[in-house]
């Protein structure tokens, strides 16, 4: 199986890609819509892009791309702590507390704040595209007193040592990857990671009027759906003009959504089921 | 005045901040983080950090680190179009589509898809940390046949000719900014680019219940408060803890606003008032 992701290799996007599909054959793309296109071009079989993700992506690019471009249906989530490391060349592990200049995405360096503000107040941050094109320049300098902070499989991509382990400044930072295809089929992963099902939806009103959001939400409380997540985004149609991305805590059923979905239409609401799928906790 | 923004000079921070406080000093920040700390430890009148940008930051550091670490108040918004160009060192200007690389922010060259693949399709991409790193890049090199893609702002600091104006895909593509003090007292901005006030809530429920966000706004509703923008975040206190970010369209007033504020304490639901500010489109 061919599962296309954002790169370059060893991100945390790979991460994710190697942790929920270790044998499958792997290929990174530069950017999130050159990824989305080729699965709708049907070079590989699924895709898997950040949903939320401060480092690589934003929810943003990619949620626009599916929305306005390619709407594949997604089939799958991915959810990932961010665990960020501090990495040597070897030859520095044992004197590393005497590195002079810090590799990372400005991202990373932020989210390791306090911990870079406590041990290496005086090294320099060096800002690059990614935690792990930070890493491969560590590793290709073994004679310079450099660290990189990126993740375990950029420390395993380029050999570097980790001196100090989850230096990110909060446990519970989490990246959410979502996993798109042509069709809408799941892809058959029998996995002990498999948490639970969602389904999103994509509502846009239909104008800007006080309580309009609040009369959607109505459609779902009454019928006891549990919703995890709600979005509102700017539609590029103009100032001011809304859409929301909801997220249901619950498989489409025959029902309880479709009731909620037909009720949101007879109040001239548009909506989009993006996809109906399980979700996976690593 | 002082205003410190997040760096490097020429991005599209750069750009708001120079638009709105075209007389003050302005002092680049390496990252989000260290805005806000010069902001509390009174370094600068204010801050400028992105609040909703896909090139420089996210909504997700800005809010997070305002949440966690420094409550800051949040004293005035600034909107603005995402306009990219194509830029070349002046000696290319008039043979721009024989360039052979394309210097810019992934998410740049994302936002110009479309224009790229119609008009510079066999063009290599290279990622830089920023467009303004990209356009200085370009700019240091005139021998070479390159471009760079980033705002009118770095064309200028660097000596780029613009070669063709708006490439990006959308038109409606915005960035928001905030502006934060160390006291809630708003900066005297005598602007035509004013456009409105606005209120923004951080509201944790108290656990996570169907129907409970329905219930939150509806005391929002039946006051007919227009709100503007929902995000639901994850806390950081554990998978499955939210807390919602609500932006009203208007002033604190002495009744609505506290109003619905007391009824969603009754609730148990814990509010936290983050500004009430004008906001200006540029």
């Amino acid at each position: 199986m061919k599962i296309g992701y954002l790169g370059p290799k060893a991100t945390f996007t790979d991460l994710a890609v190697t942790t929920m599909f270790p044998r499958a054959e792997k290929i990174p793309y530069h950017t999130i819509p050159e990824c989305i296109d080729a699965v709708s071009n049907e070079e590989i079989d699924a895709g898997v892009v950040p949903l939320e993700n401060a480092l690589e992506g934003s929810v943003n690019l990619t949620l626009d791309y599916l929305i306005h471009e390619q709407l594949l249906p997604i089939v799958g989530e991915i959810i990932a702590p961010i665990q960020q490391h501090l990495m040597v060349h070897p030859y520095h592990a044992h004197h590393w507390t005497e590195v002079k200049e810090i590799y990372s995405h400005s991202h990373a360096i932020a989210q390791c704040h306090k911990f870079l503000h406590a041990n290496l107040k005086k090294a320099k941050h060096v800002y690059m595209t990614s935690t792990s094109a930070a890493a491969k320049f560590v590793s290709e300098r073994p004679h310079l007193p450099i660290a990189a902070i990126a993740n375990r499989l950029a420390a395993e991509e380029y050999g570097l040592t980790i001196v100090q382990e989850n230096i990110h400044d909060y446990d519970y930072n989490h990246t959410r990857f979502i996993i798109v295809r042509k069709q809408n089929e799941p892809l058959k992963i029998d996995s002990p990671l498999y948490a639970g099902d969602k389904t999103t939806l994509m509502v846009m009103l239909p104008k800007d009027q006080p309580g309009a959001l609040h009369q959607v939400l109505s459609a779902f409380a009454w019928r006891k759906l549990n919703l995890t997540k709600i979005e509102s985004r700017p539609a590029k149609t103009g100032l001011g003009n809304y859409f929301f991305i909801i997220d249901i805590d619950q498989k489409m059923d025959e029902v309880l959504i479709p009731g909620a979905i037909a009720e949101l239409e007879a109040l001239d609401c548009t909506v989009q089921v993006l996809g109906s799928y399980p979700y996976y906790i690593i």
